[in-house]
């Protein structure tokens, strides 16, 4: 039992409200445990400069936090004029992840803006963007059609995201802030709804781990990312891609 | 009687919900109609340079906007490596008129963080952020007395702030961003609940107007932060500055 | 009495020196008592991005200060890399003021640029700004009209400011960098020469005023920014917008 | 058999030239088939704010390209003025991977600093920087021990890097640029001499991948950072760690 | 005989007028034909981090056009954030060849810095610079003297500079912007008041020159400098150093 | 005898090795002693907006340091947001001296990008990037004659650059690193293969010098200038301009 009376294997409670805001295109709250991300999606009327006249379109993530999201006050990015090298890790990972599940060629020359901006932080904001982004983009998907921007829903796949970690020499899931700060190892799986392996990112800076470690984690994150898209699949109904 | 359907003098329903955050020492969730603005109070143990060796504390606040709090997604500050003209002029707003009620001669070499963040946009970010702040630095206050940090509660007065403006040659309150966009002026007021003036700012880009007219404006404005004082002691409760 | 001699409602002398440089399309040097600034108007053929394809134009101001201009050496905002909140709020507010006046729809996509670089800081920089700003924005309007780039002269009226204060609870107009940093309340007003509000803002950092202290800043502002206007009036002669 | 001859688990010629540079504590060009890296380690007498006073040690790594390493010239960050996205992902992976294996706590409050330079790029340049910057780390300290700087080489292990990934459906080892682009999965394996996982880092933009798939990439990488092992012992020699 | 009607080895007009702003410790504006520059002197208490505890002084000078000074309107670095490259060369001449003629040894640990701001730009506004700055320290000496912080003046020599250039085959004194413009050679000289060279620059981007037309360049400039070391001389009065 | 055992209008060794990197049009390493730059030439098929639509071309040159190129590591520009004014003054100087020879009106409206990459400096690197920048330049426009990019290859001339400076009284020629340090004057000959003069920067920070002195700075440069162009001729062989 850990000191939050979980299971090793067991994932935090998962809430998703989806519509959550007025104007974007898709957006959700998303909730796991204490860990709260607005994911709000845009589509906006043009591609970057390498997809000029390719008739293809573009994803790409954003990854904020507030500044008071987590136990201390943090300065603003915008104050320090510069991304840091954390929040590029990291928004370039959710843009990968969704990427992998859409059919960006028909979607005409379209860039879709996801971003992720959290509220309160207690470890896995990054997994929970994955996850809440994914639903907002169904949401947005949709909408595009709707207003027929699109013909069908360029969906492959859905996709969810969760932390697996070791702690005290034990492997468990989705860790906690107080858990991910005294982790031996620390990483994070990305993965579809049948699935697949989208992403796989994992730093032992403490003490380096064993290929059955590993295994072990995976089998965790498998587990969790099963339950994470079954609550998806509520979240978007009928919309969920088949 | 406006598109709207609130009559000319007539503010928008208010909702502060406190304690909105885990973190920081306090925080609300102010909601001005469709607006939405999170505040969070975070209290730093050190001040500006120029406050060095004084004993004496400083107050200042931040403003933001998630990039699709409006109807169209804006470019991050942090992207584009400056905070730009109009986030520096609502802050610096918001800062001085927090200022004005506290006394910061008493709080030790601190500094109080006020952070703005805008959930959604509808008109009025600027004095929701007014409104919502003060709550949620009487919040932060109360905090730091319970943990022996201050003696007593370093309040003068409370403050909370409203819009007004002239829409079609009338002069009319709280306007929504719709009325906002074709305003002819647009003024804030901010007032303590006393009904003391301590900031006055108002444009007419389009057509000057008369001392008249001004007056109205003040009329109005009287009203409005009036009704909104009332809900911020509601908020409050025994908290609220006698 | 001041301290400086004058009575209360008593602004200091007024120097406009017109065409003050030789190559922009209108320049002046405008001295508010020891406050010294140079403005300087180009006109660009173009527009920024949101005015393309409208016909229309635009104006807008930069302002600046020498690095010792004031009592001790300030660093450069191009060594900071950033243009400061401060300067920012002021440079916002002289393009507002001039725009006020101005009928930018028939000047065609072009730029008016007001430049304002303060020589020497002793209270009013932003008031001298505007004022000095008016004067060689209709110098550059008449050389426009010269070299056939516009058919009329695009003015609506004129524009002039002042600053006016509470300093040691008594008000007083157009306040010296002495009174203004220990003044209780600083407030601008911008008025057109027809005696209309164009911009009123006021800050009460220190103890909150009333709407009769309000009253009178109003009526003193009104006094100083008529006598302004004359001296406008006297530098463009024929030139001054009936 | 790949278009440039090798089998699918074969790596290039490694090539590493130790004492490379004059002046760093510690250098090494290190050349992975077309692949040139110029690593140099520095060492300076302070630490970062957060290890003030604690009596340990930091290492940190940054990495770049010359503009023209690469088919077409890319824009220095040094002109826009941020290090972007990819730079920090890549020199925060190179930083914890040698953090892994060095015991920060006895060498002081000192700061390594380990600059990866890539002369030329044909793929895999992040894991040549690691594979390479690990040898001129080891220089390093040996360097540090004569001086007198550090009483024993603070070295747990060894650590080494590849790149595998899925090309056309088939697991490969060590990817050039060409193969690089058109990969399905690209994965980067960072393992000690020992054979310990210290990260793991792939992604699926193109294609999902399974975990058989999984673990013949993870039995490569075993296989080829055992060469690259051996490699970086003959460079060493006796300053292997044992 | 010039365009301008001055013979090839003539300077145009010098004025230098001293003590031209308030607080600076020393002043001038310098006019050379219609080159107009404000050199302002200021003395900071603290020295670069390079000169910490070496109980000397440092000098340092800083350059900026208006934004109009120029025929066409340049965007201040302010706004873009930078400074440009031509700004870097253009301050770092004029600081070194102050810190020619200052012993920086006996002024304490104090920075003595020199912001040159071109008012009006007609060629030779480094030349400029360099001379009305050197007046403008020298004011500044005497003021620190009169207050106490130095014993002696501790300048060496006097300093002045002056541009001469190839154009049309001809060697030429004192360009104007109209003649910089299409110049062969475009050289700047630094002598001191007895005729010594501090520095020398000279570029030839379309048409190499022989060892010839230098000396003859050299001629000229030293006879140009001489006539402006005359008008510093009386624009200092007993204050120039013998 | 100077402590490097070289004569006082001795140059060091230079080698010059073509081809050095497999992307760029052209490419050396140049050394001279143990000062070593990367010289990199990219052709792209655009120019600067003031060059747009007049048919002729451009060449511009950057310059940069390893970090550890040098005794102590310096902060890369890149994290510093900044160029600094040492390198801006360096890389304009490359792309003056380097745009004397080509004549950029017959290579079409293309950019030729010179990079200069220092990887270790023991003095002279500035003058070592304009001698090794000029081969690498040959070369590439060689690579585009064969391409069909130009007809005819566009030198004018052959240039090569040296340092020569007075340290101890005494004139002599490439200093090395410890040299320049102590050095009185520090000066930098630019000069083609027919002996012609380009550029000439000399700076006497310490102590003023004399025309004879220059003179003999003039007559050692030429010497070393003919010895390092019949270096230039011999890794060019045919290459070099007639």
């Amino acid at each position: 039992m850990r000191d939050n009376g979980r299971s090793n294997d067991k994932i935090r409670d998962i809430r998703i409200e989806k519509s959550f805001l007025r104007y974007p295109e898709g957006s959700v709250l998303v909730e796991m445990g204490a860990t709260k991300v607005i994911c709000g999606v845009s589509v906006e009327e043009k591609v970057p400069q390498f997809l000029k006249n390719s008739g293809k379109g573009w994803l790409t993530a954003e990854y904020s936090m507030l500044p008071r999201s987590t136990h201390t006050r943090s300065v603003r990015e915008a104050v320090t004029g510069r991304v840091g090298g954390r929040t590029h890790e990291i928004q370039r990972l959710i843009g990968r992840a969704l990427r992998a599940v859409v059919n960006l060629d028909i979607i005409s020359e379209r860039t879709i803006w996801v971003d992720c901006d959290v509220i309160q932080a207690d470890g896995g904001t990054r997994t929970a963007s994955i996850t809440g982004g994914y639903v907002a983009l169904v949401e947005a998907l949709w909408n595009m059609k709707k207003r027929g921007m699109i013909e069908k829903i360029p969906l492959r796949d859905s996709v969810a995201a969760v932390s697996v970690g070791i702690v005290n020499g034990q492997v468990v899931t989705d860790l906690s802030y107080e858990e991910d700060s005294r982790a031996e190892v620390d990483m994070n799986f990305v993965m579809t709804g049948r699935g697949l392996l989208i992403e796989v990112q994992g730093t032992a800076e403490k003490t380096p781990f064993t290929k059955e470690q590993f295994d072990l984690m995976y089998q965790y994150a498998y587990k969790g990312i099963g339950e994470i898209t079954r609550i998806q699949k509520i979240a978007l109904g009928s919309h969920f891609p088949v």
